[in-house]
């Protein structure tokens, strides 16, 4: 099925592929990795096993991170007081057309026999679509002097925006996230705090999910509603689309007068806290899916992925079931004695009665990065035939069992470097510095797009007539340009440093 | 402040003590081990950081049993359609009157400028309060062949339920939970899951929470709504009440009937699934603090601790500062070489400037089971202060740092031990066996309560009397006792075998 010559195109487990349609295409991918699906709830996803796997994995690594730096874990609730919401102006503004409202809490047969809503409530409650509010109503009674600052916190949880338009794990009503909130005495804290966050971040973005970041602070228009600042990392999909993966907001003193979060300074002066909050959510599964899978599916960076290796028995007659389920067991102990970024490899033993070809593109599928077929020859001459996520599914090879498990580790160390630089190489090609509107108008209409690197004097309006035009926003002004002035492409007035333009997820 | 003599009381850190007012002593508990507080959102608590760490602790030890039997974490959506409720007749009975409903997805000003619930949805959601539904409509798509059973899934969510008495912990609006669903090709296979997923239940709360349960079945009246059987584990708490620590139903096919989980047997033929779903909450933090804890706040099982032992610096002249710090980083990095249940040791050392009885008394009341504290006089000898949870305040005693650190595992593996045979002997101290109605009457009117093993007939109106004089419940019909037939005591009728009753959380 999955054969080629040389006269003939290599067919691709994926259908179709990223160059023909890459938006069915990353549906496709996520389908034959059975990640998640579309819930009968309007613009919901349910999230299947080796989805969810993927996301433990990611929520381990970072809550390490959190807790590495002395943040602790809580939990707020799910319900919002609608009056709560409105504590601060641009908060609610901003949230408004989101809000999933509870507005009863008891069902009744009405005169037909329908169950209906019953009970309304004195006051709604709004879903969290967001927790900075009810989380600084804690914090005003929590926090009373300057002793109890930095108050650092962070909670995993499920929140609800009703979006119009939604697409599995990059925007759906619901979403799991993780959201920190921390108060601070000084603004200069609460900023260096923020920008931690955002580093702690692109760490993980870059060593863990391999999928390269821009750092940089948003323009005003596209900043958290409540936030006097805006950070975010910024990832480039290989559809040259940009994708927000994490965002970090310096909250001034906003939530703390909306909320009456004082604190007694050690001068004895009663002071308003200055707050931050920074978020990562499920929406990076499908980062890290656009950034790294290709026309057969999902390949997964091996800190992230649920398996290392699969061990596929191949049995065609029955008397050698035995040994090679043997050889197998032996494999997979030897493997599990590796370890790869401090832990055990995650090894599996795939014992489905299933052809070989049938079971190993199963896994292509899934990315794991070793797949790992043993039959009568394999056992006889203690050997494995070795397939690579990341090499054509021809170029299989036949390695002892020992040179196998002896360099699994540093392979995998390897695979991690490779797709970092890969997609790192793959952002650089398709970054292009502009210095004209009309080239400007030119990448974004008739190459390949990507993110265009150009001066802008700051002007909403033009911001917003390039929005209209083009589909383009502005991404960041990243910091690395920081202290760079020039001439804005648009007007010609002075600008303070580049911004960087792309069409965004 | 927390010395006693002779001729006085001791003081206790906890005000009132369980004997003088035991509900009011378990809100204390709450609140100065800062574990949770009531939220301003109805009937919700807030998870503070202690309170968390310790649910944290809960979860990965079970999640990693859940995941050694080969089941799979996945993500379902929080809102569930109206119409799927219904589709399981008793299911919805049971749940009508704790359903939150979302009805509106926008807020808008009205002519005053009030935000109002706009966008009223074409169908209500139901926030879960159980997802037997909307997995089930997911299942009957993922199940086609018996090649597709056993299907063993799990998530970790949070639930609604309207409840109309709340108490932290054991009862709250919102809580969070783990709830597995199964489906199975034959009803013993279902059963048998059903039964299974109790053991690990069982395990956990005896070997993990140290909290000694009694495994048995509900009667018909305290089933799970739409279960055909609903099985559980009980525990007893000081106060001699009951609370259910966890249930696991065998739901024969009223689900599959409802939702249509059909598979193609071997045989060719189509069949309904056999389903069980099965579940724990932070109810269980609840059930831990009531049936460990004391006067002086809060006593943890070292296997759920967050902590196992704080390090308290008593530094009473700046100049002595260096070599206690150092000693102090000494002792942490020392312990934390040692192990405790496959893992490092957690250990902290207490930086804050406090007096140390101050220091000594806060990790006290959050049940940190070992306390060391380090002055002068300690860095001098080479020795140690400690102080155990479990002894009383003033049984301090002097340790040299080697034995203590050569000491700590197994100290922890005992106490341990300790803790659930005393939790153990409590709980066969408090249970009866009563063979008359009067003395049924008089030991939950006239004595200190506890578990009354008696012998019921099975008729609902006995259970429902009972319930009516007594506030007593069936807590279940314990397995231990199957086969044993005896005379109900109410009615003189034949019982199959006794049951458990008690009052309960």
């Amino acid at each position: 099925m999955h054969s080629s010559n040389n006269s003939q195109p290599m067919r691709t487990a994926i259908t179709p592929t990223r160059s023909v349609d890459y938006p069915e295409w990353y549906q496709q991918v996520i389908k034959h990795a059975d990640l998640a699906e579309i819930s009968p709830v309007r613009g919901c996803m349910t999230i299947k096993p080796w989805g969810y796997a993927i996301w433990e994995h990611m929520q381990r690594i970072m809550d390490d991170a959190f807790k590495a730096i002395g943040h602790q874990n809580v939990y707020f609730p799910l319900l919002i007081p609608l009056s709560f919401m409105q504590k601060e102006a641009e908060h609610i503004e901003g949230f408004a057309k989101e809000c999933a409202v509870v507005t009863h809490h008891r069902l009744a047969k009405d005169a037909e026999g329908k169950l209906q809503p019953a009970s309304p409530l004195d006051e709604p409650y709004i879903i969290r679509p967001t927790s900075e509010t009810i989380i600084g109503e804690a914090f005003s009674r929590w926090i009373q002097s300057y002793r109890d600052l930095p108050l650092c916190i962070n909670q995993w949880a499920n929140i609800v925006r009703w979006e119009l338009r939604t697409r599995i794990f990059l925007r759906t009503t619901e979403f799991l996230w993780q959201e920190g909130h921390t108060a601070h005495a000084m603004a200069d804290e609460a900023m260096i705090e923020a920008r931690r966050m955002l580093d702690v971040y692109t760490e993980f973005a870059e060593e863990t999910l391999a999928m390269p970041v821009i750092q940089g602070e948003k323009s005003a228009s596209e900043r958290f509603p409540g936030a006097v600042n805006t950070y975010c990392i910024e990832a480039m999909m290989q559809d040259n689309k940009a994708l927000q993966a994490g965002t970090s907001h310096f909250l001034g003193q906003h939530f703390s007068r909306g909320f009456d979060i004082k604190y007694l300074s050690q001068a004895g002066m009663e002071e308003f806290a200055w707050t931050t909050s920074w978020g990562t959510s499920t929406r990076l599964v499908g980062g890290l899916i656009m950034t790294h899978s290709d026309d057969d599916g999902l390949v997964l960076p091996p800190r992230i992925a649920p398996l290392h290796v699969v061990i596929l028995p191949i049995i065609h007659k029955d008397v050698d079931r035995d040994s090679i389920l043997a050889y197998c067991e032996q494999l997979k102990a030897a493997l599990q004695q590796m370890t790869y970024d401090n832990r055990a490899l995650r090894v599996q033993i795939d014992m489905r009665d299933l052809a070989g070809g049938e079971k190993a593109w199963h896994w292509v599928k899934k990315g794991v990065p070793f797949r790992v077929e043993v039959g009568k020859k394999e056992v006889e001459a203690q050997s494995l035939f070795v397939g690579e996520r990341c090499l054509p599914y021809k170029e299989r090879y036949t390695q002892s069992m020992q040179a196998f498990v002896a360099t699994i580790s540093s392979k995998l160390a390897t695979l991690q470097k490779t797709l970092l630089e890969r997609a790192r190489t793959r952002q650089m090609q398709y970054t292009k510095i502009i210095t004209t509107k009309k080239d400007f108008y030119d990448f974004f209409t008739e190459g390949e797009g990507g993110f265009a690197v150009a001066h802008w004097c700051g002007d909403a309006n033009i911001e917003a007539q390039v929005k209209t035009d083009l589909s383009v926003t502005i991404r960041c002004l990243p910091f690395a340009m920081q202290g760079q002035p020039g001439t804005c492409i648009f007007t010609g007035k002075l600008s303070a440093q580049p911004a960087i333009f792309a069409k965004a997820y």
